[in-house]
């Protein structure tokens, strides 16, 4: 069996996020960037929406810190909608080398681990990754159009409006001004328990969260108690439960440890998510806005970050598919 | 501006394709590893079809090189359908590393790329790429069911049954058996001119590949000269046309050297394909049942390979959008 944690040397040099109304009202909203009033960022079509989110994501990431897109090597990215068009169309006006990418709601990572191995492996200076979701993009192509009106049930997630971008560079090239450092990273296997509730995500990704996860703690040798936050994407309420309690079969207890995006991003007592928040933008908007500035500050020292997708298909589900999920994971540094 | 060329340092192990019975008539037909009848490949959807030539493929160009499994240390995958569910359940009984890719018809260089920079940057021994496309799950989902008997105007093209996998390690590690070698890559940069008419993506894709091709012979200082062939992956026979002369008016003439798998794959003449083949499956079937054997012989020294993609979905042109297309490429040496 090969060991498949990445040993990465890569900074997260800059990181940029934008959000929708819903999520400027929760209780992570003022640490983000931009918000929109009502969602619609100046576009006519949802899909635009979206894309105009990722478009401004990266422009603020790269503005941060003055990097010119023609400085960048490359760029990852993906999105909910049907062949991506979210991040196609979204960052066309960007003249950068383009990597697209489909993994669900684990996009984020996924970009974010493939942009580090890249600087680390000396095939980039600087990378960046991009990745959003949109709320009433995604739930018309996903379930119904919002004006149906469609009645959720209690395991069911709210998908964020929000996009994220991380600009990512070697340490040398860092000198210092990085929010964190990318040390490891460890790609997710494709799992599938059999859940075919299209409303229970949370169930059917928390299988390979726990994959990973396990696989990450039996290769690097480490504890849970290493870790400062042990966070997972948007398992929401539901499934971050099923996540500590299949960890706890396996001998890990993560439970003082672990938090999810998805809790986080929406306050559950008066704002109406359910399970909570979900969607590409869900992990991009709280790594970018909330987390990373509590490495770059100290207050967190090292933290794992483990973003989860469900890869099926609105189609797959109908034909009777059962629902398989990925979990990429990066272990990521402070300043400490 | 950064030099954007990749130097890499890989090489094809192995590469296996699976086609439909259009392919298998077609004149590289003798060229593939296995054919279906019937398209179906013992499944009861076109969706799980197409998944299931993925999992053959990837079979079969690991059991070539006696590779198993467990020694695979990630995989790149990705397909034309909503979610990727092609790839997202083709592959999930291999407990492979996973990462998606969406890249419309450009995935397989996508791959292919992302697989030969992991080795090449030392982050990945094994790795490999998959992708397809199958003609029935494309129709309905980007066109109509085949069932409704639609016209199709001249410049459409066939969407290909098929699917290519490829196996990537280093040159070392495999020790002359390499059917060729991954020595520069070009991720391209996605381009918008305008074309909205969706059943003419040769000539949404064409400008694509001039600006990867100009892009490359610019920064590697060659010329179309010193490549045995420049081949994109399914332009079709209108967007070669249309690549040739905008390619002719950046001073660069590429015509004697350059084909299209598209136009490889199906006879002209003898099978109604109006602008020739398309698809994931079309370039990555070419690729690795045709091109990469001529490379091993010998009979090819070096060739550009371009996989083209466009970016567009269903209800981005119903939208009123235009069709982004990127080009990948990679060069690719032989024996000689």
């Amino acid at each position: 069996m090969p060991q498949n944690i990445l040993n990465l040397n890569a900074s997260v040099l800059s990181a940029a996020t934008v959000v929708g109304s819903k999520e400027h009202a929760g209780p992570l909203g003022q640490h983000f960037d931009y918000y929109g009033d009502n969602d619609r960022f100046g576009q006519d079509t949802w899909e635009k929406a979206e894309s105009e989110m990722q478009r401004m994501a990266l422009a603020a990431a790269l503005g941060k810190v003055d990097i010119p897109q023609k400085q960048v090597d490359m760029l990852f990215a993906g999105d909910l909608l049907n062949q991506c068009v979210g991040s196609s169309y979204g960052l066309l006006s960007y003249d950068i080398p383009y990597f697209g990418l489909y993994g669900a709601c684990s996009t984020s990572i996924e970009g974010l681990m493939l942009a580090a191995a890249m600087v680390s492996g000396g095939l980039a200076t600087v990378a960046a990754a991009v990745t959003s979701s949109h709320n009433a993009a995604a739930e018309r192509q996903f379930r119904t159009p919002l004006e149906y009106g469609g009645q959720r049930p209690p395991t069911g997630q709210w998908t964020v409006t929000g996009a994220g971008a991380f600009v990512i560079t070697s340490p040398e090239q860092a000198r210092g001004r990085e929010l964190a450092r990318v040390t490891h990273a460890l790609p997710g296997i494709v799992v599938d328990m059999g859940i075919t509730d299209a409303n229970n995500m949370g169930a059917a990704m928390a299988p390979a969260a726990v994959s990973t996860l396990t696989r990450y703690f039996k290769e690097s040798g480490s504890f849970p108690i290493d870790y400062d936050l042990i966070v997972t994407g948007d398992l929401g309420w539901e499934g971050s439960r099923i996540l500590c309690d299949l960890m706890m079969a396996e001998g890990l207890d993560i439970s003082s440890r672990h938090n999810d995006c998805g809790k986080m991003i929406f306050s559950r007592n008066t704002q109406d998510t359910h399970s909570g928040g979900s969607g590409c933008g869900c992990a991009a908007t709280v790594l970018g806005g909330y987390l990373l500035p509590k490495l770059r500050s100290g207050e967190l020292k090292r933290i794992l970050f483990m973003a989860t997708g469900a890869m099926m298909s609105p189609d797959s589900v109908k034909q009777g598919q059962s629902i398989p999920g990925v979990a990429h994971l990066v272990c990521l540094e402070g300043r400490g």
